[in-house]
């Protein structure tokens, strides 16, 4: 028989004690509803509600409890249908009416949302960690490779030549940013709801300051009804996940890109690669690829809190039960894909030569020819014509920029002049960028000073939450 | 090691094993590859390929392999990554090189999307009859109730007096359209796949249409590039599902409204209501809450496949493994909760008195004392003012429409006469109601028998779907 | 004064009006409305409800209001908060009471329904000629190519050669199933809601099947809660035109690969091209970039209507007015992105000698050198390892298959002999796919004259319905 | 002609024209792109790029332009496919070769990056402004009903009695949290990308530091890359306002319920609420009907650019194109809603009455009941057991608790006394929980502190950002 079970009459069927129960998933959340236990029962004590005797009982007999349950040697019973009658019930068997008492001024509306938030909280400090851990790698590669030129692309064209490491730090900026989202999930989840107890507080002399500091959060939940309604902590995280997620596909894609026989710029570790079981030769960027594909379970756990949580009144509803599985799905997903790219990122073989041979096609050189001649007067707009004239007469030869004889160029203007050719090397191009957040190498050295300065910041952030 | 691995130097490490691995999930779909198998096996021989008696040993040991995973002797071993290596490397293990000759022809590619067509055919036709016997129990309820009137709403007001039986209808109508949307995600997926191969058929000579009997496929699928690249056949199962989700959250939201203290139009049973932990009185509509917040998981579902295939070039790609878990997830979540709807359903009490005692309250008769001056020959427009005045006049005095005097009427026109007594009866404004479609009695009874015979219609073609 | 105004003592603002007017949105559906109108009382007429002359000046009036509109002579008021009341109101001034009998045994919300349902039959019919055109552009690429062979990719890695036809073809079928669905959401919206009135149908003696026949609907609605309240063809038209939508992202992902410096495969013409405003080189595919980009809104617009619709009591609630906007938009966005898909394909160049250039790498013929071993007997496990070893040495040496000497074949298995060459020509390899959806040169052909029939088919389909 | 078609051979075709544009939707941007222009003059005159007296004409160019356009009297044309085209082709034909040099230095990746930025950084600060009024408005309903009572509901059951302030306040809090959602986004917004140009920086000696200070934004972006392909910003907006509607939506759904003739609870002013075309006494909530279905576009503009996002290679890609539609539909939207929501609730008639007469139906004093015997010594478990009978004996009786005699409760526990009697009365039942965060009358007089102290910090906030 449930719990709550006093005023009914019939029994609850085998069906809908599964459809109803939420044990399989918040029974990940059993150290957190030990630790909830824990405080709430010291609190109660310290404030006279129950006896110390009972307190102690409480605390030694949810040890217990804790011990089984991580030596595996504790069953869980699916009538007791979540995870809180699943401890409730086991104690008040084993320590007798001082189970009885735990409930006290609480109610499961107040503590499921403890639980959860304890939960949350270390699960968004594991992501903020092994979001540094992705930086790091990236980084390291961005070192490695530090002046190594590609060609950048815009419209998947080439563009202008970028150097390889302030293609990788563009990803370190998308993920320091992340960062910030997962710090503010973790902020979100920080507030005390214990002592909301069902929806309108309690007349037990609660000490809710107590059970706030004893659990490490930063502050009580000042208004009871939005304590057991809120699952704006678990959007946040979610919506953190979600668009670091979609960071990773943006990176996956130019990896995947990067690693086909037309781009040829990497080679994937085996490590990170597969096989074909019908085509002997295949070497694939598997990994790569389903991180790019997880993106839409993430995304789809963000829809799907959204959906949920529309149009309910207050405070608590059942439809609240549907929050947990898709948080903690959006966590562990954006969790291995995190550390599943750091290795790959890590293992990857860059091809230098590959890129540098790449970076010589598409006329690259042809807004610094521009630039050439809106310097000696001519407006840029003009400037622009020009060179598309003489982008449109190597199409025609089938030659580059530099294949072009100067009488070509002055054809076009006679503005140039031999000094034109130092416009048209890819090294003095990308030097020559030397702006704040610019491709030029000084520039780079700048901004990776300042992304690594970001990156020890948030170590140390993260590794204060414990 | 994979099986896959001839050109690899390098093992895969735990991390990616566990990341890469699709068992998990697909080894739910153990029985289609294990027929599938079996059909590629018996054609591969039929068509000289493979010897009648390596043929033979295949089904042989692929019968004793289904044996063994449903009687709980089979080891899942994640080294095999998904449930296809699972399957063939005990069998090749077993019974030697005739195993190892099963996949001739044939890869991974179109054997998932076999195996998952297959899976999936037989998800939808679970579903279908999942809704016939939801729209079973609404049709009972309705017959049981037929003449009951509540007041019929629009923006959650009073608006005119229904059919309790009609209200019941407009679902069952809903659950009829979802029936055709389950039955287009059947028939989508409907198609086989098989031989197709990595990408682009294969040099052997299969006969695909042998397998397509075998399997119960209505055709092969013409292009093995789409074959093993098309996903649109869960997209359409996840939305068949989605919608009708969404159908449900309606008739939760009304279940949830009629079953509050202020309507009270409705008990639902013991069964399938729960209590509190802390507050004893409560009866909670707890599964039909849970109901209504499902919809948000399965809308997730689809809108993670669209973003999953969004921007995949031909052919497989290994984001596609990700199909699968939310396709399931889907049409788990859709059956239990119309399992749970249609006990739910066939279980409630229905209060008419309740229902009577509202549908007395708000005005219900206005429309019908416009018609009537319409009726007279009032433009309608007029005739609307002229009630609008009429119901003013009622709020002022807090009383209802039969509650004024003949004189009250004629003060606002002099069309009015004794006769308008009986456009205030609520059983009499439903009963004149009768045209095809509307509420009246009559109305109701045609298009209760049009229900039944679509709802048997549909229950017979589900049914022949196996 | 809004036409509802009787029973309101109080104005409503500036504010309120502009943001609960549907007008700037419905506005688009003015001549569903006058056709609707005209049925109605065209029917009221022969129902006795309204006179001939009544129903002579409605018909008049709303021929001149509707060539007002298209004539640019109408000035719509934001005071009439929608269509229905725009068209009406002008109607009662310009003929008099008559205008004023139109409404009658009528509501908006029936009217709205009517109105929506008429558009979207006709956007959907749209969709399906402009489906129909970009299916005939690409059979007609594949034609004027048939033989041109390129590699086939899974994970964007070379993995056997196909045919540049059957490649296109892939994409036809997909749109071939896109075609099925717009006709579903077609058929999901050919149902008559008029008679419905405002939920509960009507007192007076309406022939529906008159107003059905009228407006060319397959039936009348057979609930009138269900009628006002049901937006489920809308969804299915959103649904429809996102899986499309999210083919094109697949085709466009591919255009844009093909159009890089890397790929080279084709070239797009320059109409389907933009430059840059600061590189003079640049020849973006630009168009193709939309297309995909817009997807998003498509998708977007689906979630949004399901999250309207979540948890809405029957029958007719405001939140629905929100319905239309989505479905419009996403009818518009994706029959833009098949004219522009369609205008981009007939015109692109296609280079054949990029293509075979890029099969020739990648060890395309593993799989059939495989194959070969395990035709002469070994098993295909056994064959897939060898090549595995082969594939291996080559890219040690930096060769591709067909450099290798008969002895460093032989130095893997005895099994090879001299004619081990026959399966390193590509030609060979495509020709010898021949079963029934292979790439095979006369698989290919079966497949294409299928998808012309098909296509002959749907064009004469959508043709019908006007 | 388009400013880059010098290297073009065949023009734009008029629906590639339309297809391509982005005028309709970023004419909204015209004054952040005059500023954005201004500022980057005055840099490159400061830095010798350009000559004062280039810069002068430039600014007052630039200036009748913006003039022009609000005072509509500018053509946009849409052969100039954007905002920035349309300005700068305006400005050169009335300034000449000054004009052809503004863009100097700049691509159009960079400036419209700069003029979103500074368009948002608008929006997020209206919306901060507007929430913080809806709160406003929300806490004098709270203050002005301070003590009024109504059944505090969980799962939609009368659950316990809680002060409507209290319940007000909750919705306060949930802004609040919104509130700090779109400050986030005002951050993400505030860091300048001019500079960045095409995607690589430039050559010309830019000062960015100093376009970042004339702009007001916080800090220059540190990568070129990351500065024209970042989105991020768009989507914390967008995510805001979707969490916000989504609070919305639960505040609309209670005065809907609370609007309804069941509930009773409130009545909405006039202003707020519309009529029936066909139903004269009809009453609609209309606007809490729209504000909630409103939420399905903000979710969908949401996962919209979550898609259009999803798998972009760097730097710039047309599908980006995308982005600001949403977002300003987003802003929009939630601004309105806001506005709408504040209106909606300053004008409403509370009827305290009405809610206490619901209070007292339900057995709401049933766990204080249960609290009464646990302080008594029974452990809560047997306790709430206790009451659970007693509750099964009033429905049958069909009475309320305060119905009891003291013998029936004698009957059940004989803990029970005379003093059982203040345990039932509703008053007594909120002043009780006086905890922290507790619905008694002092705990709310802190928390309506601790809101309005909020309240007025972010008001400050808000208007210090212009």
């Amino acid at each position: 028989m449930a719990l709550w079970s006093g005023r009914f009459e019939e029994g609850v069927n085998e069906f809908t004690q599964r459809f109803g129960a939420s044990l399989p998933v918040d029974k990940q959340l059993y150290a957190q509803d030990i630790a909830g236990s824990k405080a709430h029962a010291a609190m109660l004590a310290r404030q006279g509600v129950i006896s110390d005797e009972d307190a102690q009982a409480i605390d030694a007999g949810l040890t217990a409890i804790q011990n089984d349950i991580e030596g595996g040697n504790f069953v869980f019973d699916i009538n007791n249908e979540d995870i809180h009658m699943s401890v409730e019930s086991v104690l008040t068997k084993n320590i007798g009416d001082a189970g009885a008492r735990l409930h006290t001024g609480r109610s499961r509306n107040d503590q499921v949302a403890t639980d959860t938030r304890l939960y949350m909280k270390a699960r968004a400090a594991d992501l903020m960690r092994a979001n540094v851990a992705l930086r790091q790698a990236l980084v390291e590669q961005a070192e490695k490779h530090f002046d190594v030129i590609l060609p950048g692309y815009t419209h998947l064209q080439h563009a202008q030549p970028v150097l390889f490491s302030h293609h990788m730090l563009a990803y370190v900026w998308m993920l320091t940013r992340d960062f910030e989202r997962l710090r503010a999930a973790y902020k979100a989840a920080d507030a005390n709801p214990l002592g909301a107890a069902a929806l309108a507080g309690t007349t037990y002399p609660l000490d809710r300051f107590q059970t706030t500091a004893a659990l490490g959060f930063d502050h009580p939940i000042p208004n009871s009804l939005d304590a057991v309604s809120d699952r704006d902590y678990l959007l946040d995280l979610i919506y953190a996940c979600s668009v670091s997620s979609m960071h990773l596909t943006r990176l996956c894609e130019e990896i995947i890109l990067w690693s086909s026989a037309e781009f040829g710029f990497i080679t994937l570790s085996d490590s990170y690669s597969t096989g074909s079981s019908i085509m002997p030769q295949k070497k694939n960027p598997d990994f790569a690829e389903l991180i790019r594909g997880k993106s839409g379970r993430v995304i789809g756990d963000l829809v799907a809190l959204l959906v949920t949580c529309k149009s309910l009144p207050l405070a608590y509803n059942k439809d609240l039960q549907e929050d947990k599985e898709g948080a903690i799905d959006a966590a562990d997903t954006l969790h291995d894909c995190y550390v599943c790219a750091a290795g790959m990122i890590a293992t990857m073989t860059v091809h230098p030569e590959a890129m540098m041979a790449q970076a010589k096609k598409g006329y690259l050189a042809a807004t610094d020819v521009a630039d050439y001649l809106a310097k000696k007067g001519m407006p840029f707009r003009q400037a622009h014509e020009v060179v598309g004239h003489l982008v449109l007469l190597c199409d025609k030869r089938g030659c580059d920029l530099d294949d072009l004889a100067l009488a070509d160029f002055q054809a076009e203007s006679d503005l140039f002049e031999a000094d034109i050719t130092e416009c048209l090397n890819l090294e003095a191009i990308v030097a020559a960028r030397t702006t704040y957040g610019g491709t030029g190498h000084e520039a780079v050295r700048v901004q990776m000073a300042e992304a690594k300065e970001a990156l020890a910041c948030d170590e140390a952030a993260a590794a204060r939450l414990g």
